[in-house]
Protein backbone atom coordinates (compact mmCIF):
# COMPACT_ATOMS: atom_id res chain seq x y z
CA UNK A 1 0.00 0.00 0.00
CA UNK A 2 1.71 3.57 -0.97
CA UNK A 3 0.11 6.29 1.12
CA UNK A 4 0.32 9.96 0.20
CA UNK A 5 -0.62 12.59 3.15
CA UNK A 6 -1.12 15.93 2.27
CA UNK A 7 -1.66 18.67 3.84
CA UNK A 8 0.02 21.70 6.31
CA UNK A 9 3.13 21.69 8.84
CA UNK A 10 1.23 19.52 11.05
CA UNK A 11 1.44 16.51 8.16
CA UNK A 12 4.78 17.29 7.85
CA UNK A 13 5.32 17.32 11.66
CA UNK A 14 6.77 20.53 12.04
CA UNK A 15 8.59 20.54 15.42
CA UNK A 16 8.67 16.75 16.15
CA UNK A 17 12.15 16.27 16.67
CA UNK A 18 12.07 12.63 15.49
CA UNK A 19 10.86 13.57 11.99
CA UNK A 20 7.49 11.79 12.39
CA UNK A 21 5.10 13.60 12.43
CA UNK A 22 1.86 11.61 13.27
CA UNK A 23 1.99 10.23 9.67
CA UNK A 24 5.11 9.05 10.41
CA UNK A 25 4.05 7.59 13.56
CA UNK A 26 1.36 5.35 12.24
CA UNK A 27 2.88 4.12 9.13
CA UNK A 28 5.79 2.81 11.64
CA UNK A 29 2.69 1.36 13.56
CA UNK A 30 1.19 -0.44 10.38
CA UNK A 31 4.80 -1.56 9.03
CA UNK A 32 5.12 -3.54 13.10
CA UNK A 33 1.81 -4.89 12.70
CA UNK A 34 2.80 -6.40 9.55
CA UNK A 35 1.77 -3.78 6.71
CA UNK A 36 3.90 -3.26 3.99
CA UNK A 37 3.31 0.73 3.35
CA UNK A 38 5.20 3.17 1.75
CA UNK A 39 4.90 6.62 2.87
CA UNK A 40 4.84 9.93 1.39
CA UNK A 41 4.34 12.89 3.12
CA UNK A 42 3.29 15.62 1.06
CA UNK A 43 3.09 18.00 4.68
CA UNK A 44 3.59 21.65 3.30
CA UNK A 45 4.45 24.46 5.92
CA UNK A 46 2.00 27.74 5.53
CA UNK A 47 -0.21 25.61 3.11
CA UNK A 48 -3.83 26.77 2.72
CA UNK A 49 -6.68 24.40 1.10
CA UNK A 50 -6.36 26.79 -1.99
CA UNK A 51 -2.16 25.96 -2.04
CA UNK A 52 -3.01 22.37 -1.30
CA UNK A 53 -5.95 22.37 -4.41
CA UNK A 54 -3.05 23.80 -6.76
CA UNK A 55 -0.30 21.34 -5.83
CA UNK A 56 -1.90 17.87 -4.70
CA UNK A 57 -3.26 16.04 -8.11
CA UNK A 58 0.35 16.47 -9.73
CA UNK A 59 2.30 15.54 -6.65
CA UNK A 60 0.35 12.56 -5.61
CA UNK A 61 0.09 11.06 -9.93
CA UNK A 62 4.03 10.94 -9.65
CA UNK A 63 3.84 8.78 -6.76
CA UNK A 64 1.09 6.87 -7.18
CA UNK A 65 0.23 4.86 -10.48
CA UNK A 66 -2.49 2.71 -11.40
CA UNK A 67 -1.02 -0.62 -10.13
CA UNK A 68 0.09 0.60 -6.73
CA UNK A 69 -2.73 0.32 -4.19
CA UNK A 70 -2.87 4.00 -3.56
CA UNK A 71 -3.78 5.86 -0.86
CA UNK A 72 -4.73 9.52 -0.11
CA UNK A 73 -5.19 11.40 3.69
CA UNK A 74 -6.06 14.78 3.74
CA UNK A 75 -5.48 17.04 6.34
CA UNK A 76 -5.13 21.02 6.68
CA UNK A 77 -7.56 24.05 7.24
CA UNK A 78 -5.57 25.77 10.41
CA UNK A 79 -3.62 28.31 7.98
CA UNK A 80 -6.72 28.97 6.02
CA UNK A 81 -7.91 31.23 9.07
CA UNK A 82 -4.85 32.94 9.91
CA UNK A 83 -5.49 37.24 9.88
CA UNK A 84 -3.47 38.40 7.87
CA UNK A 85 -3.84 42.48 6.95
CA UNK A 86 -7.14 41.98 8.39
CA UNK A 87 -8.69 39.28 7.03
CA UNK A 88 -8.31 35.45 6.86
CA UNK A 89 -5.85 34.13 4.42
CA UNK A 90 -8.32 32.31 3.02
CA UNK A 91 -12.13 33.41 2.84
CA UNK A 92 -14.49 30.98 4.34
CA UNK A 93 -16.73 30.51 1.59
CA UNK A 94 -13.42 29.70 -0.47
CA UNK A 95 -11.85 27.23 2.10
CA UNK A 96 -15.29 25.28 1.97
CA UNK A 97 -15.14 25.38 -2.03
CA UNK A 98 -11.69 24.36 -2.66
CA UNK A 99 -12.15 21.37 -0.10
CA UNK A 100 -15.08 20.21 -1.87
CA UNK A 101 -13.46 20.26 -5.26
CA UNK A 102 -10.51 18.29 -3.70
CA UNK A 103 -12.37 15.68 -2.43
CA UNK A 104 -14.76 15.41 -5.14
CA UNK A 105 -11.58 14.85 -7.12
CA UNK A 106 -9.66 12.39 -5.17
CA UNK A 107 -12.48 10.41 -4.46
CA UNK A 108 -13.28 9.17 -8.10
CA UNK A 109 -9.43 8.48 -8.13
CA UNK A 110 -7.94 6.80 -4.82
CA UNK A 111 -9.47 5.51 -1.18
CA UNK A 112 -9.37 8.81 0.73
CA UNK A 113 -9.40 9.74 4.32
CA UNK A 114 -9.81 13.15 5.59
CA UNK A 115 -8.05 14.53 9.47
CA UNK A 116 -9.30 17.61 10.48
CA UNK A 117 -7.01 20.15 11.70
CA UNK A 118 -6.07 20.09 15.66
CA UNK A 119 -6.62 23.64 18.09
CA UNK A 120 -3.47 25.91 18.33
CA UNK A 121 -2.83 28.31 20.84
CA UNK A 122 -5.00 31.20 19.74
CA UNK A 123 -8.76 31.41 20.74
CA UNK A 124 -9.97 32.63 18.34
CA UNK A 125 -8.60 31.63 15.70
CA UNK A 126 -9.51 28.17 17.17
CA UNK A 127 -13.13 29.07 17.27
CA UNK A 128 -12.51 30.22 13.70
CA UNK A 129 -10.87 26.70 12.72
CA UNK A 130 -13.25 24.65 14.28
CA UNK A 131 -16.59 26.36 12.05
CA UNK A 132 -14.63 25.50 9.35
CA UNK A 133 -14.06 22.02 10.13
CA UNK A 134 -17.81 21.93 10.87
CA UNK A 135 -17.93 22.70 6.75
CA UNK A 136 -15.65 20.04 6.23
CA UNK A 137 -17.22 16.97 7.94
CA UNK A 138 -19.97 17.91 6.20
CA UNK A 139 -18.53 18.39 2.87
CA UNK A 140 -17.07 14.19 3.66
CA UNK A 141 -20.54 13.40 5.08
CA UNK A 142 -22.26 14.45 1.81
CA UNK A 143 -18.76 13.10 -0.70
CA UNK A 144 -19.40 9.42 1.15
CA UNK A 145 -15.67 10.24 2.85
CA UNK A 146 -14.16 8.81 5.89
CA UNK A 147 -13.70 11.96 8.84
CA UNK A 148 -11.92 12.21 11.77
CA UNK A 149 -12.73 14.98 14.15
CA UNK A 150 -9.15 15.59 16.39
CA UNK A 151 -9.82 19.21 17.28
CA UNK A 152 -12.51 18.40 20.33
CA UNK A 153 -10.16 15.66 21.65
CA UNK A 154 -7.00 17.62 21.13
CA UNK A 155 -8.12 20.73 23.12
CA UNK A 156 -9.18 18.23 25.94
CA UNK A 157 -5.43 16.99 25.80
CA UNK A 158 -2.95 18.65 28.40
CA UNK A 159 -0.31 16.92 26.75
CA UNK A 160 -1.05 18.53 23.24
CA UNK A 161 -2.19 22.20 24.86
CA UNK A 162 1.27 22.28 27.13
CA UNK A 163 3.59 21.81 24.33
CA UNK A 164 2.29 23.72 22.13
CA UNK A 165 2.60 26.56 24.52
CA UNK A 166 6.07 26.04 25.44
CA UNK A 167 7.40 25.41 21.45
CA UNK A 168 5.84 28.13 18.89
CA UNK A 169 2.43 28.07 19.71
CA UNK A 170 1.24 26.16 16.77
CA UNK A 171 3.01 22.74 16.64
CA UNK A 172 3.92 20.09 19.63
CA UNK A 173 6.81 17.85 19.89
CA UNK A 174 6.93 14.33 20.12
CA UNK A 175 4.32 13.74 22.48
CA UNK A 176 1.80 15.53 20.97
CA UNK A 177 2.03 14.18 17.41
CA UNK A 178 1.97 11.06 19.37
CA UNK A 179 -1.68 12.47 20.89
CA UNK A 180 -3.08 12.65 17.28
CA UNK A 181 -1.49 9.14 15.95
CA UNK A 182 -3.45 7.61 18.62
CA UNK A 183 -6.80 8.92 17.54
CA UNK A 184 -5.72 8.24 14.02
CA UNK A 185 -4.89 4.22 14.57
CA UNK A 186 -8.48 4.24 17.20
CA UNK A 187 -10.60 5.76 14.23
CA UNK A 188 -12.71 3.00 12.37
CA UNK A 189 -11.66 5.21 8.67
CA UNK A 190 -8.18 4.14 9.13
CA UNK A 191 -8.71 0.64 10.68
CA UNK A 192 -10.66 -0.14 7.61
CA UNK A 193 -7.33 0.48 5.38
CA UNK A 194 -5.44 -2.27 7.54
CA UNK A 195 -7.52 -5.47 7.52
CA UNK B 1 17.06 25.56 8.49
CA UNK B 2 14.45 23.84 5.75
CA UNK B 3 15.77 20.87 3.35
CA UNK B 4 14.35 18.96 0.10
CA UNK B 5 15.80 15.71 0.07
CA UNK B 6 14.43 14.99 -3.94
CA UNK B 7 15.04 11.60 -5.18
CA UNK B 8 13.97 7.66 -5.44
CA UNK B 9 13.24 4.64 -3.01
CA UNK B 10 16.50 5.24 -1.64
CA UNK B 11 15.89 8.81 -0.68
CA UNK B 12 12.29 7.89 0.12
CA UNK B 13 13.40 5.09 2.52
CA UNK B 14 11.49 2.49 1.20
CA UNK B 15 11.71 -0.61 3.11
CA UNK B 16 12.78 0.97 6.38
CA UNK B 17 10.26 0.15 9.01
CA UNK B 18 11.23 3.62 11.28
CA UNK B 19 10.13 5.89 8.20
CA UNK B 20 12.98 7.61 8.44
CA UNK B 21 15.34 6.08 5.51
CA UNK B 22 19.28 7.68 5.82
CA UNK B 23 17.45 11.61 4.89
CA UNK B 24 15.24 11.64 8.03
CA UNK B 25 17.97 9.88 10.07
CA UNK B 26 20.32 12.69 9.88
CA UNK B 27 17.71 14.86 10.37
CA UNK B 28 16.67 14.16 13.39
CA UNK B 29 20.57 13.99 14.75
CA UNK B 30 20.65 17.20 14.04
CA UNK B 31 17.73 18.24 15.20
CA UNK B 32 19.57 16.29 18.68
CA UNK B 33 22.79 18.77 17.54
CA UNK B 34 20.29 21.56 18.14
CA UNK B 35 19.71 22.23 14.95
CA UNK B 36 15.89 23.26 13.53
CA UNK B 37 15.60 21.38 10.34
CA UNK B 38 12.52 21.10 8.79
CA UNK B 39 12.28 17.93 6.83
CA UNK B 40 11.18 17.87 3.38
CA UNK B 41 11.37 14.18 2.06
CA UNK B 42 10.85 14.40 -1.97
CA UNK B 43 11.82 10.59 -2.88
CA UNK B 44 9.61 8.68 -5.43
CA UNK B 45 10.30 5.01 -6.07
CA UNK B 46 11.40 4.07 -9.43
CA UNK B 47 12.31 7.89 -10.28
CA UNK B 48 14.80 8.38 -12.95
CA UNK B 49 16.83 10.99 -13.69
CA UNK B 50 14.18 12.59 -16.48
CA UNK B 51 11.08 12.13 -14.23
CA UNK B 52 13.53 14.10 -11.21
CA UNK B 53 13.86 16.45 -14.13
CA UNK B 54 10.44 16.97 -14.70
CA UNK B 55 9.04 17.38 -10.87
CA UNK B 56 12.00 18.92 -8.73
CA UNK B 57 11.61 22.81 -9.00
CA UNK B 58 8.04 22.88 -9.21
CA UNK B 59 8.08 20.56 -5.71
CA UNK B 60 10.89 22.71 -4.28
CA UNK B 61 9.55 26.11 -5.05
CA UNK B 62 6.55 25.23 -3.07
CA UNK B 63 8.56 24.07 -0.27
CA UNK B 64 11.19 26.82 -0.29
CA UNK B 65 10.32 30.08 -0.20
CA UNK B 66 13.20 32.68 -0.41
CA UNK B 67 13.04 34.01 3.07
CA UNK B 68 13.05 30.34 4.40
CA UNK B 69 17.26 29.29 4.30
CA UNK B 70 15.84 26.18 1.77
CA UNK B 71 18.82 24.09 0.91
CA UNK B 72 18.26 20.90 -1.47
CA UNK B 73 20.03 17.27 -1.50
CA UNK B 74 19.64 15.21 -4.41
CA UNK B 75 20.30 11.67 -4.77
CA UNK B 76 19.30 9.17 -7.63
CA UNK B 77 20.34 6.97 -10.41
CA UNK B 78 19.54 3.65 -9.78
CA UNK B 79 16.59 3.16 -11.88
CA UNK B 80 18.09 4.84 -15.05
CA UNK B 81 20.31 1.67 -15.32
CA UNK B 82 17.44 -0.80 -15.08
CA UNK B 83 17.31 -2.80 -18.19
CA UNK B 84 13.76 -2.60 -19.39
CA UNK B 85 12.49 -4.29 -22.75
CA UNK B 86 16.35 -4.95 -23.54
CA UNK B 87 18.20 -1.67 -22.92
CA UNK B 88 18.07 0.82 -19.74
CA UNK B 89 15.08 3.17 -18.77
CA UNK B 90 17.36 6.06 -19.77
CA UNK B 91 20.35 6.40 -22.02
CA UNK B 92 23.69 7.23 -20.77
CA UNK B 93 24.25 10.27 -22.65
CA UNK B 94 20.57 11.40 -21.76
CA UNK B 95 21.06 10.76 -17.73
CA UNK B 96 24.13 12.73 -17.68
CA UNK B 97 22.38 15.82 -19.34
CA UNK B 98 19.34 15.25 -17.01
CA UNK B 99 21.48 15.39 -14.14
CA UNK B 100 23.81 18.39 -15.60
CA UNK B 101 20.65 20.68 -16.47
CA UNK B 102 19.32 19.62 -12.32
CA UNK B 103 22.37 20.41 -10.90
CA UNK B 104 22.96 23.79 -12.80
CA UNK B 105 19.92 24.92 -12.26
CA UNK B 106 19.29 24.25 -8.56
CA UNK B 107 22.46 25.67 -7.50
CA UNK B 108 21.87 29.03 -8.64
CA UNK B 109 18.80 28.91 -6.58
CA UNK B 110 19.69 27.38 -3.85
CA UNK B 111 22.82 25.50 -1.56
CA UNK B 112 22.84 22.01 -3.00
CA UNK B 113 24.47 18.67 -2.14
CA UNK B 114 24.88 15.53 -3.85
CA UNK B 115 24.38 11.78 -3.13
CA UNK B 116 25.80 9.10 -4.70
CA UNK B 117 23.50 6.18 -5.47
CA UNK B 118 24.19 2.40 -3.67
CA UNK B 119 24.93 -0.99 -4.81
CA UNK B 120 22.14 -3.31 -5.45
CA UNK B 121 22.23 -7.23 -5.22
CA UNK B 122 22.60 -7.02 -9.22
CA UNK B 123 26.46 -7.21 -10.42
CA UNK B 124 25.75 -6.14 -13.86
CA UNK B 125 23.23 -3.25 -13.23
CA UNK B 126 26.22 -2.04 -10.18
CA UNK B 127 28.83 -2.21 -12.82
CA UNK B 128 26.56 0.12 -15.45
CA UNK B 129 25.13 2.44 -11.89
CA UNK B 130 28.92 3.12 -11.19
CA UNK B 131 29.85 4.22 -14.90
CA UNK B 132 27.20 6.44 -14.10
CA UNK B 133 28.38 7.98 -10.99
CA UNK B 134 31.52 8.53 -12.26
CA UNK B 135 30.08 11.01 -14.73
CA UNK B 136 27.63 12.37 -11.52
CA UNK B 137 30.50 13.12 -9.99
CA UNK B 138 32.52 14.94 -12.24
CA UNK B 139 29.15 16.85 -13.25
CA UNK B 140 29.34 18.07 -9.99
CA UNK B 141 32.94 18.89 -9.70
CA UNK B 142 32.32 20.98 -12.92
CA UNK B 143 29.01 22.69 -11.55
CA UNK B 144 30.90 22.97 -7.80
CA UNK B 145 28.88 21.02 -5.89
CA UNK B 146 29.92 18.75 -3.36
CA UNK B 147 29.66 15.08 -3.97
CA UNK B 148 29.29 12.21 -1.61
CA UNK B 149 30.31 8.86 -3.38
CA UNK B 150 28.66 6.07 -1.46
CA UNK B 151 28.72 3.11 -3.69
CA UNK B 152 32.11 2.12 -2.68
CA UNK B 153 31.79 2.04 0.67
CA UNK B 154 28.53 0.25 0.74
CA UNK B 155 29.65 -2.60 -1.51
CA UNK B 156 31.94 -3.34 1.28
CA UNK B 157 29.35 -2.87 3.83
CA UNK B 158 28.27 -6.64 5.19
CA UNK B 159 25.34 -5.07 6.44
CA UNK B 160 24.25 -3.33 3.83
CA UNK B 161 25.05 -6.13 1.49
CA UNK B 162 22.92 -8.59 3.80
CA UNK B 163 19.76 -6.71 4.43
CA UNK B 164 19.35 -6.00 0.89
CA UNK B 165 19.85 -9.50 -0.11
CA UNK B 166 17.28 -10.35 3.01
CA UNK B 167 14.63 -7.78 1.66
CA UNK B 168 14.04 -7.57 -1.76
CA UNK B 169 17.84 -7.10 -3.66
CA UNK B 170 17.65 -3.52 -3.99
CA UNK B 171 16.47 -1.89 -0.56
CA UNK B 172 17.95 -2.27 3.12
CA UNK B 173 15.81 -2.30 6.31
CA UNK B 174 16.66 0.13 9.13
CA UNK B 175 20.56 -0.82 9.68
CA UNK B 176 21.63 -0.11 6.41
CA UNK B 177 19.89 3.12 5.73
CA UNK B 178 21.84 3.86 9.61
CA UNK B 179 25.09 3.17 7.14
CA UNK B 180 24.37 5.84 4.89
CA UNK B 181 23.06 7.93 7.71
CA UNK B 182 26.55 7.57 9.07
CA UNK B 183 28.52 7.99 5.69
CA UNK B 184 26.60 11.60 5.26
CA UNK B 185 27.21 12.52 8.74
CA UNK B 186 30.89 12.03 8.48
CA UNK B 187 30.99 13.98 5.42
CA UNK B 188 32.06 17.60 5.21
CA UNK B 189 29.94 18.22 2.85
CA UNK B 190 26.93 17.82 4.92
CA UNK B 191 28.97 19.13 7.92
CA UNK B 192 29.61 22.52 6.16
CA UNK B 193 25.48 23.18 6.32
CA UNK B 194 25.74 22.39 10.39
CA UNK B 195 28.24 25.44 11.15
Amino acid sequence: MRICFIGDSFVNGTGDPECLGWTGRICVAAQKQGYDVTYYNLGVRRETSADIKARWLQEVSCRLSPADDGRVVFSFGTNDTTIETDKTRIDFVESTENTRQILQVARQKFPVLMVGAPPIIDAEQNARTARLLEQFEQICLATNIHYLDIFAPLQKSQTWLQEVADYDGAHPRAAGYQEIANLVQNWSGWQSWLT
